[in-house]
């Protein structure tokens, strides 16, 4: 993809936002892309290519919100980040004049959403990549279930270091100040773990939950990796309450 | 590598082929490269270290073609992208004035590779690398037999989605036109895997051969990993055959 | 990190040391710094964020040497190389509008670290980011026994390879002349390793030392993973002496 890019626009500076995105998974793209974008200069060609459909029937789709372009295959990747961006137009990309050659059947990040990309780096005008559409796949972003005392809520994405993010957006704590102080979270394994401010406010080896960089509440382990030693997957169901 | 390529030449443009190959693997290397090198801009320096021979008497060489330059260890990293090249030079790299300070025992790609790659990209000439040599070595790529009703082959390279790919070229179909359609693969374990146009042509977890965008056959799982799921590895032989 | 460092310095470039210390592994990070920083050209600014601390009371410290500058948590992941720098000014980071917005609870590289060095790089003076310090946290680097006829050392690293790098560095052959030749390691197992000049000295599958890129012995096996199959970790204890 890159060497594409760099055939059509030599100056095209590319940044790799993630290596870390399990195949395939369109929901974990989709939420790493939401937690990213915004780092990003104004103007920045966002190119997500989590694409298990390549070669199917599935579209491919660019969208120009107010301050950036995304591009992507129609099935959700651009979903989330969609949500918090005020969209301008939404077009199927068509116009094989754009494209790398011929498409191959496996990848159309090389053929396809990347020479798309870097020749709207280089000014060609959205219109040409081809048609608006007036709308896009979009995914089910889980939602939280707010109840008298806490919440419930999900896992949605393991990082890096293992962290499993959940689904419950520090946000909620200004709309609902009961939530505010002492905070506890309950795993499926009925193991309780504190909300903390930090992850070496527990002794090594213990987990905490913290409202992490992604404006999200994710559960970790001071020094361990949370996933593992906490079993906790993609859809693991939590609960959170205020013991105030 | 890249500390020394910029301190060489600031405005150097190092893009990374990979970070996927396993570790000395001279032939998954040199079938990366071949993969891959065609896609970026003519005037590219490739630079390919795969070099579990570091330290010892192999040569490192450069190989000027028609469009690009190519630099590595002369130990048939190069050798599958050369086969498609029109060649006009090959050196043995000798000039120590074009390195990084004193070779080390283990690390050519930072002491060797690199800085000459560096100056050759500020217009080095590159008769100073050293002399011209006539050969370099040349690894055998597996070749497919023919046979009455179909072919066989073998798995040369697993991909980062765990995809085995094999060494039966798109381009055969062309050459034997009773290949055109409805092809089955056979595998090690006689399971018979169709070839279709795309992954999700099969059900979710089931296995499909696809000819992909290295121009190669490859054998997928719609989801999955197939070179775990299915058991193949480098070297494991498949057939291929028409049904009609 | 990218994303922020590009907003605020379109033109910077970001090169990525390494990709490979398991996480918050502080120690590591520390030795990647020392063996990788001095390639770099002479301006470089170095960012090391091994955080594991990230949200507590840990300072953030921006330091100029005679070439470089190196900014990162104060947790000792910059100590080792500063070693062997010469050390202008030390400086604690305190200056809320070189951040990127309001600080997060675990991800100071995205809104403390890469946006003060991007501001660095734009030409802000060093003395904006906050008050000189008189100190740094520094870790111990694990020393070496000299014996009368060899040394002992322990495993500080292990690459990417599975090369296990130990603490001895190559400088003690010139200070020990009796240690120049005819070396021979001991591992924990009571197994004996030759030194010699590179990897594949020794048939495939066998184990050998070299000094190495780094400038320390590493302990390797030709075409293998010396970690793994030799069962060395960080902190495993070796034996370096003369045959002589």
């Amino acid at each position: 993809m890159k060497g594409v890019i760099l055939s059509i626009n030599p100056d095209g500076r590319v940044v790799d936002l993630t290596h870390g995105i399990p195949a395939g998974d369109i929901r974990a793209g989709a939420f790493a892309l939401m937690a990213g974008y915004k780092f990003f200069p104004a103007g920045t060609i966002h190119v997500a290519v989590i694409d298990p459909g390549v070669g199917s029937a599935r579209a491919a789709i660019v969208v120009e919100t107010h301050q950036y372009i995304f591009i992507g295959p129609d099935n959700g990747v651009l979903s989330f980040t969609l949500k918090n961006e005020t969209i301008r137009t939404v077009r199927r990309i068509e116009n094989h004049a754009l494209f790398a050659g011929p498409l191959s059947r496996t990848f159309h990040g090389r053929d396809l959403f990347a020479p798309v990309a870097a020749h709207l780096s280089t000014g060609v005008p959205l219109g040409k990549v081809g048609p608006k559409v007036s709308s896009f796949v979009e995914l089910d972003f889980p939602s939280v279930a707010i109840r008298e005392n806490g919440m419930s809520g999900e896992v949605i994405y393991i990082d890096a270091f293992g962290n499993a993010l959940t689904n419950i957006p520090e946000s909620l704590r200004r709309d609902i100040p009961a939530l505010l102080h002492n905070l506890t979270v309950m795993l499926p394994s009925r193991r309780m773990v504190p909300v903390r401010d930090c992850y070496q406010s527990v002794p090594k080896g213990k987990a905490v939950a913290v409202f992490g960089s992604t404006g999200f509440l994710e559960i970790a382990v001071n020094g361990g990796t949370a996933a593992r030693s906490l079993r906790l997957k993609i859809g693991s169901r939590i609960w959170i309450r205020s013991n105030e």
